[in-house]
């Protein structure tokens, strides 16, 4: 059987943090990255806009013969997800439940936090994911809309990254969470700015490794889990895809190839 | 003959210092602005991209109708205004011309810096504007990609913005330039944080009032100038017009009415 690449997309560069994990978790898989530089920032837009942009990447990577597809945005995990899986063939994985089940087994005082883009906060897809696993857990969101472009512009370790994040984090400072999580597949790489803020006493808990693990099992348990050979890399940006592999650069722990242009069917 | 009405145009809410302007010297004409909610931003997008989003806009402008458009974004001016007049029957207006000419007539020193988006700065339109006029002016150039977030997020005036200004304008300060033109229709609502920075011996330069004057001589000369009645306001935005009208009636002077939606033929 030919070997068949795991599909990720993201709306522009976070989503590397989840490629990443995959690729650590599962280093003899292909995997597909399709950032939607085109079309990036995903989270202040329209429910209607971001599940527009998903299917239409969905449908790409359908069409590449990938058997599974990662929703790597938080944004279009939480507006979308119901959408593609309904109109997709290939399974779909999203990174609101992992990092939800994460979350509750991390929690000492059943107190969560979220922080997130507006769109996601605004769903309250993680809120909906926790409270269905256990409804007596208290939950405060906070969304954080300057982290994505802070990210993008490699502003994370400067002072100002520090004083918004502190004006971000003072309410769910308040809340007395012991367990955070990083709701957008750009915020933990501002891991260390927030921690600093939140002190030593708070799990921050991203789902990046959660979802490696359960698209691991989801592989064997289908039997599609590649036993040899080395994983490559095929990346793709629908808009400048030169600027992409120069800020990729920063976030991939791989070295970086070349950047395919694919523009979408919209 | 019926009234036609001006179309302007931005990439989102930084379109509505020029609305402002317009609308106070040319009170009696009836505006359009679309506001591309949909496809902000464009200061960190492929030409092609912009000019893509530009033409679509363009042309809905003028199947309204339209006397004139005006393009209020300066990455758009920069990067699609000579495909704009090829294919579009309606005289069309750039915030670059504009910008370049008044700050060629405020500077003592021939020295300028131009504040912008990176789209706006790597098409060096503003440098080529200005040294057709006088090619001895010295000139500067920085991009400050975090500005548009932080309008759109207003966040003008916390402590974060200046840190973040602080940052952008040191190459500036140190250039010596008397005269920074405020090179993105998004930098004059930071104009008091632009301004404590450098001084007061620095002239900031935004093309809003140089432009509503030149629409207006425009349209004397082509006999198409109003002189009855009171100008009415309509708003478009391509994605999430409740959002677009919450946001943007922090920015427009007059009371905002209904932002209709209209999604682009892209």
């Amino acid at each position: 059987m030919k070997k068949q690449p795991i599909g990720i997309f993201d709306s522009g560069l976070g989503g590397l943090t989840i490629l990443n994990a995959l690729h650590r978790t599962l280093p003899r898989e292909d995997l597909i990255y399709f950032g939607d530089t085109a079309n990036v920032p995903y989270g202040s837009k329209s429910k209607e806009a971001v599940t527009k942009f998903s299917l239409a990447i969905a449908r790409f990577l359908e069409k590449q013969g990938v058997k599974l597809i990662v929703v790597a945005c938080n944004t279009a995990s939480a507006q979308a997800l119901g959408k593609l899986r309904k109109e997709i063939s290939v399974p779909v994985m999203g990174v609101i439940e992992p990092g939800a089940q994460k979350a509750i087994e991390s929690t000492l005082n059943r107190r969560i936090a979220v922080l997130g883009t507006e769109g996601t906060v605004k769903s309250n897809a993680y809120p909906k994911a926790i409270l269905k696993r256990d409804h007596k857990i208290r939950i405060v969101q906070q969304a954080c809309p300057l982290f994505v472009p802070l990210v993008e512009e490699h502003w994370g370790k400067k002072p100002a990254t520090q004083l918004i994040a502190r004006d971000y984090l003072n309410r769910v400072k308040k809340s007395g969470a012991d367990t955070v999580i990083l709701g957008c597949t750009h915020y933990p790489i501002l891991k260390t700015v927030i921690s600093d803020i939140l002190g030593r006493g708070v799990t921050l808990v991203d789902s990046a490794d959660t979802l490696a693990q359960a698209a691991h099992d989801f592989l064997i348990e289908q039997g599609k889990f590649q036993t040899k050979g080395k994983g490559r890399v095929r990346i793709y940006a629908s808009d400048d895809p030169a600027r992409f592999k120069r800020l990729a650069g920063y976030l991939l722990e791989e070295k970086i190839g070349k950047v395919h242009l694919k523009k979408l069917d919209l």
